[in-house]
C-alpha cells in the first residue's frame, strides 16, 4: 500500500501513518521526495486491508494498492492452472468443454430432445435451469423442485452431466442433489451468504462474472468460495453492462486474458446472455475459443419459438450443429480440441 | 409492444405475430408503411410480458416497449404520492427524514455515542449494520446477532428507531425483531428470494438501488416487494457504477426527478457510498435535498479515524451538525423542513 | 510514480528502473518488501510523463501515478480560486451567473424574444449556437455566419453578452468577432487543434466536460487552453454517459464539489443537455446551485414546440421565470444570490 | 417513428401529432388502445427527423425510433458488401489486411525498421503517426510535417503504402498528399467539419469509433463521410469505455457481428489501444479474426523500450512475427488468409 502524504504535510502527521503502520506489524518505508512523502507500506498481507485504515489519517492525500485485495484465486497463490473436474471430464485442460441446452427446463420433452441434440453435435455437458431468478415477479419463475427431477432423470437416460443455477442459499443442498456444477448467476456474484454456502458444499460451481464487476472484484468473489474450501471453481464471462446498446451486454473478451495472467482458475464464456440475439451468438463463440476461452456455455432450445423464457438468444439445433463444427476448426487452430 | 417487421417480410408473417398476440388476447393494429410492417399489440398487460414472446417470430426486425415492465411501483397503477411512516415518522412528507450513524455496529460505547450526537442534531433514525456484505471474504464481517441486540438496546435507550440491513433469506425474522426498517443492499437489488422474504415480512423496507441497475429495473424490484404485500417500500439512490474514478460511484441525481416522475414511491439519497470520502458528502447531501429527495441516509461516526469499516467516507459529529444546519437551510428553500 | 517490480524481479532489473529515472534527472528511492520490491519515483514533473517510460522495462509489474497529469489548471499550481470575467460579470464569485437562450440561432425574432425573456428573468448572458455541430450530416447545422451577426445585433440592442460554440478552428477568429464567451462542446473536449487556436484567441472560454471524460481527462483539457496562455477558463459540467436510460446524459453532481477540491477554475452546469427533457432541468438546476456551481447553461426557446433542435429539453419562458424565482432562494440558502 | 400518447391524452392532442407529421408528408396511422393511443409515423425518411419534433407535443409520453439514424451506411441502403481498394490490396474480402507499424514516426532508422519487419512479418500496411493527438500539451505531439516526408521516402523505398491520422481539417490536403489511407481518430469520430472535409478528399478513411459512441453513432458519422462523397470508408473497433480498470478500453468484440448485420463497410479491430498492455494483444486480435474481423491495426515498433509513445501497447518484431502465424491459422479455420 503507498500513502501519497499531502503536500506540506508535517512530521507528526507522517509519523501517525507510520505508527498505525507498525502497530499492525507491517514494513513500512518512507520516501521524501521535494514535493511530497510517499510512504511504502509492504507486507503480503496489505492486499486484505481497507485503505481507508490509513486514508483517514490526517495528512494523508490518497492510497494505492500494491497487493491485489484477491488472494486465492491469484496466480501469485498458485502458479500453475486449476483443472475442474466433472464426472472425468476436465475443464482448464486441452479440450475446449461445451455446456448447453435450454435457459429452462419447461418439460421432460423439451428437455430430453435438448440433451439429444446437443450431445449429438458434440456438448458434454447439458445446462437447463429449474430456479430461474427474473427481473419481474409476474414472469415465469422456473419449474424448481420438479425442474431439478427432470435434470436428474434425462442426465441418468443421457448419460450427461448438468449444470444448474441455484439462486437462494436454502436451496444448495437440494440443487447439489441433482447438479454436477452448480450455477452462480451474475446478480449473484457478491450474494455473500450464498457464495459462502456453495463454497462449503463443494461441487463443482461455475461463478459468472457480476455484469458491472470488474475482473478483480470477480476474483475476490471467487475468494469466497475458495475460503470455505471449494476448489473446483470455474469462471465465467457473460457480458458486462456498457452504453452500447445493439447488445444486451458487452462481452468483455479481453477478461479471456486478464483472467489467465492473473488468475488460476479456468474460464468459459457464455456468449448467449452477452448477445441477447442468436444471430450474434456465433461470432462471440468463435472469438472466446479464438482468446483462449477454456469452454462455453451455450443456449440451445428444441424450438425457440416456443421456449418461455429467452428464445431470441437460443440457437436451434442446427444453428447450433453447424457452429459446433465451426468451432472445432478454430480450437484446432490454436492446439486445442471440442 | 411495438414490432417493427423486416423490410420484404412476407404476409405470411406478418400473419403470425398477428395470430400470436391474438392468442394471448392482445389487441393488435397494424400499421402498414411503405418500407415496412409495423404490428402494434396494445393492452395493459404486456408490460408483462417478454419482447421476446414476438422478437423470435420470422419476419421480426425488432420490438420496443410500449408499457414499462414494472406495475405497482408506477404511477399509473396509484397516481399519489405514497407514505411510508416508522414510529410516527412519516417518509414522504414535506419532511426531510435524515437517518444517520456509523456504517457498522461496533461496540455499545460506539453507538451509543453515535445515537447520541446524531440525534442531537437533527436525524430521526439511526443506521448501524450488524450483517456486513463484504467484496473480501477475509474483511470484518459484522457483528451479526450481537449487533441486532446491540441496536435494540440503544434504540430503547434513546428512543431512536433503527435502520439496519438484512443480507441472507435466513436472517429476515431475526434481523425484523430489532429494525423498524430493514435494508437491501444495493449488491441484492436483484436478489430475488431475498425480496421475496422482505416482502411477504411487512416491515417498511429501503430498497437501495443496485450500483448497475436502471431505474426501470429498480422499480421492477420494488414491485417484487409490492406483490408480496408490502407497501412500506422506501428507495434509496446511492450512486451507480460509471467510467469516473474520483468518486466511488457517481450519484445519479437525475434519478429523483425521474423516480418522481414515473412512481409514487419516496425516494431517499445515500451521499456516504456514492462520495466515499468525506469532503464530498456536504455538496451531494445538499444537491439531493435541492433535487427533490425525501430523505438521507450519511454515514456518521464517533471517531471515523478508528471505524472498522468505511471510515473515509464518514462524518464527524462536528461535521454532521454543521451539515444538519446547512440541510436546514436548503431545505426550507424548497419548502420543506428537517 | 510508483514502480512495482514483479515478485521475484532480478536486482538488474530493479537496477535498470532506477537508472533510467536517474537519466531523466528523478529522483529515485527504493523500498524493497518481503515479496515484492517497489521504486518511488519522485519530483514535481513527474505528472507529466508517461507511465509507459518505465512500464516497459524487464521486471516491471505495474505502474501508479502520484503526480497529477495535469498542472496548471490545479489547485496546487494556483490556491485561490479564479475568477473569469466577462463584460463585468465575475464567474466564480458569490454571484450565480445564469446563461441562458435557444440552442440554436433561428432568426432575428425568435433571437430577440429569447433575449427579452431570459433577461427579464434574472439571467445575464445569452446563449444561442449559430455553428451547430450534429450527429447526422442530415440535420440542420445552424445559421452559420448570419448567425453570428444576429447574435452580434441582439447583443447590441439587449445590452447582454452572449456566448457561442466554435467546432472549427477556420472559426476561431470569426466567432470571437461576436461572441463574448466562446464555447468548446462536449465533444470537442479533446479536439486539440481547435484548444490550441481558441487558447491563443484569449476570449473568454466554457469548456464542456466531454461526455465520457473523466475529471482528471478534463482538467488536462484545460491546460491545453492555460498553457496557450488563455487564463480565462470556464468550465462546464452537462452530463456523462452511462447505462442509465431514462435521461439523455447522466449529470455527474460530485463532479462539482470534486471540481473545487483539485483546482482553481470556476465550473458551471448543463441540466439542459444532460436530462434531455424540459421536466427534468429544473431538478437538476437546483441541485447544481445547492451543490456549488458558480453557473448554470440552460436552453430557454420562446417556442419550443417549434424549436429546430433540442426542443424537448428547451424551458418555455413561463418555466423559466418559475425556476429562477426557485433557484434564487437556494441561492440564498448557501450564502450566494443570482 | 412510434408516438406514444400519455394516458388519458385528449383527442385534440392526439390531432395535434398526426397534424404536424402529415404536414410533413409523412404517412401515419393511429393505432387506440385501451391504456393508451399510438400514433404510428412511417416513411424511409423519418430516421433523419429528430424525436424531438413529435415529443416536445402536448400529450405525448415518448417517442421511439423505427427507423435508424444512419442512411447511407445502412444495409438496407447497400445490401452488397462494400470492398475498399488501397494499392491492389481490398478491405473487405476474403483476405484479412494487417496493417502494422509504430504508434509514432520517431526518426528514419526507426519507421524503415519497422518497415522491415512488418512487411517481412506479413502485414500489407504500415501505420505510423506523424501528427499525435496527446492528452497533456506537455507530452511529445508528434513528427508533423518531418514525419509525413519520412513516410512518403519509406513507403516508396519498401513498396508499402502507409495509413497515418489526419486531427486538423487544416492538414488534410497535406497529409493526403502522403498517405494511402487516411485515420480518423477515435477523440475524431464526432468532429464533425474535420469529417466534412475527409469526406471531400476522397482519399480511403479509417473512421476509428468514439470510445463512448454506441454503433449507430458510429455509422452516423460514417454517414458525414459518405454524404460528402467519399465511398472508401473502413470502420475500425479499438475499444469502449466502461468501469472495467485491467484494460485501457474493452473491445466491443460483439460490434464486428453487429456491423456485418447492419452495415455494408468493412470493419478492422485495433488490438494495441485497446488492450493498452503488449500482453494483451495477441488474445484480442486472434478473437477479432475469429469474430470476423475484416483488418487488423496493430502496433509494433523495432524497440518498445525506447519508444516515445504507447511503448507498453507495442509489439516487438518477434512477438509480431509469431502472432502473425497464429492469426494465419485462426483465418484459414474461418475460411480467409493472411
Amino acid at each position: 500500500m503507498i500513502v501519497e502524504m499531502r503536500r506540506g504535510a508535517t512530521t507528526d502527521e507522517v509519523d501517525g501513518v507510520v505508527q498505525r503502520a507498525e502497530s499492525l506489524g507491517l514494513n513500512v518505508q518512507l520516501n521524501l521526495g521535494t514535493d511530497k512523502t510517499v510512504v511504502a507500506i509492504l507486507g503480503s498481507n496489505t492486499g486484505q486491508l481497507s485503505t481507508d485504515t490509513f486514508a483517514v489519517l490526517p495528512g494523508v492525500e490518497s492510497i494505492t494498492r500494491i497487493m491485489k485485495p484477491y488472494k486465492l484465486a491469484s496466480r501469485e497463490f498458485k502458479a500453475e492452472d486449476s483443472l475442474v473436474s466433472v464426472s472425468g471430464i476436465e475443464i482448464g485442460s486441452d479440450r475446449i468443454v461445451v455446456m448447453a441446452g435450454p435457459c429452462a427446463v419447461e418439460s421432460e420433452e423439451q428437455l430430453a430432445k435438448a440433451a439429444k441434440v446437443v450431445k449429438e453435435a458434440g456438448a458434454c455437458i447439458l445446462r437447463g435451469g429449474a430456479f430461474k431468478p427474473r427481473t419481474s415477479p409476474f414472469s415465469f419463475q422456473g419449474m424448481k423442485k420438479a425442474g431439478l427431477e427432470l435434470l436428474g432423470r434425462i442426465k441418468e437416460q443421457f448419460g450427461i452431466p448438468v449444470i444448474t443455477e441455484v439462486v437462494d442459499p436454502h436451496d444448495v443442498s437440494l440443487v447439489s442433489k441433482y447438479a454436477d456444477i452448480l450455477q452462480i448467476g451474475s446478480r449473484n456474484m457478491q450474494n455473500y451468504p450464498l457464495l459462502t454456502d456453495v463454497g462449503r458444499n463443494k461441487r463443482p460451481v461455475v461463478l459468472k462474472r457480476g455484469f458491472s464487476c470488474t475482473v478483480t472484484e470477480w476474483l475476490t468473489a471467487a475468494d469466497y468460495l475458495l475460503s470455505e474450501g471449494n476448489t473446483q471453481v470455474i469462471l465465467c464471462e457473460r457480458g458486462i453492462r456498457t452504453f452500447e446498446d445493439s447488445v444486451r451486454f458487452s462481452l468483455d473478451i479481453s477478461s479471456i486474458p486478464v483472467i489467465k495472467r492473473f488468475s488460476h482458475l479456468p474460464i468459459i464464456v457464455d456468449p448467449s446472455h452477452a448477445a441477447g440475439h442468436y444471430s450474434l451468438v456465433p461470432a462471440i463463440a468463435k472469438a472466446a475459443v479464438a482468446a483462449g476461452a477454456d469452454g462455453l456455455l451455450i443456449e440451445v432450445h428444441p424450438n425457440p419459438k416456443e421456449a418461455l423464457i429467452d428464445g431470441l438468444q437460443s440457437l436451434t439445433p442446427s444453428d447450433f450443429a453447424r457452429l459446433m463444427g465451426e468451432l472445432r476448426a478454430i480450437a484446432k487452430s490454436v492446439g486445442r480440441y471440442i
